[in-house]
């Protein structure tokens, strides 16, 4: 931030409030500028025992494997958001069985929530964002192609589930910055 | 946003993309500003069968009963901000059982996490943002005294967990402005 957006003076400076809260501050009109985490929502996209990944056409992670995910907007639920990006990305519709897991990247100020996600069909497309799009065998998943953590850790504590059913939702207090 | 937090230029204007999607774009140095919804953790506090309300000391909704909740911050997990909240607005710690509940407040542009969690005491102290603090049986908690439809939901789902044991996370998907 180099101005304030709310008066336009260039006199705004970070301010660390009891050594770990980020604001900007503005010395000319006193406005507090928070920062706040991000949410991101996404989907472990399952189908007749396979998980679908996407290959990353963009950075970061360019080539690399991801669940389909993206920034919740505003005037849409968590639900409805990890939908629209699994559409986005992949062209397929789903439904929503539950809430997976809570995936916090500290170092990024994200905070991920995936959704265990039922796919209709398979009649997928690609995009600028998916240029591969592929279902894998849960004893296939390409573990080192992986675009981000927060896809291991919500693909490995699928498998869990697998082994001892459960609706537990896992939660990541990870705070490695490849999130 | 009045000005440009980039480059300082009053020439911003709101852009809804494809209808929904709220971003500002500044006209002189083409930076967009995204909005996106902000992270509210809490926790529903438990002792002994009972339930731990703060009367709200300031606005909104004022003298009216509410689950310590606040906006999530940047360098924090979900869990440590939920308890990081409960010592804030009651003096408490508590320990984290599972995550319980996620409520969408679509006019408010928030996401509500609130986390099951067992006080290890009741030793708390009142403060400018709780007035009161009070255990609440469950059946005589306030129902028309809460705070927040947010608080409802997460405590009609509690008592359904008594009734029905589950590790479930119930999601709400409302988008009632008083959420």
């Amino acid at each position: 931030m180099n101005f304030c957006s709310k008066c336009g003076s260039d006199n705004v400076h970070l301010h660390l409030e009891q050594e770990s809260f980020v604001r900007y501050a503005c010395q000319a009109c006193d406005a507090i500028h928070y920062k706040n985490p991000l949410l991101v929502v996404g989907c472990v996209p399952v189908y007749q025992q396979q998980v679908l990944l996407c290959k990353r056409g963009i950075e970061p992670r360019k080539g690399y494997w991801n669940l389909p995910a993206g920034f919740m907007e505003l005037n849409e639920s968590v639900t409805a958001g990890a939908l629209r990006e699994l559409k986005e990305e992949t062209g397929l519709s789903g439904q929503i069985i539950r809430l997976h897991s809570v995936y916090t990247a500290r170092q990024k100020n994200q905070v991920m929530l995936h959704f265990l996600t039922r796919l209709e069909n398979i009649d997928f497309s690609l995009n600028k964002e998916s240029v591969a799009i592929q279902l894998f065998e849960l004893n296939k998943i390409p573990w080192d192609k992986l675009a981000f953590k927060s896809n291991t850790f919500a693909l490995k504590s699928y498998l869990k589930t697998l082994e001892n059913p459960t609706n537990e939702v896992f939660i990541s207090e990870s705070d490695d910055k490849n999130g």
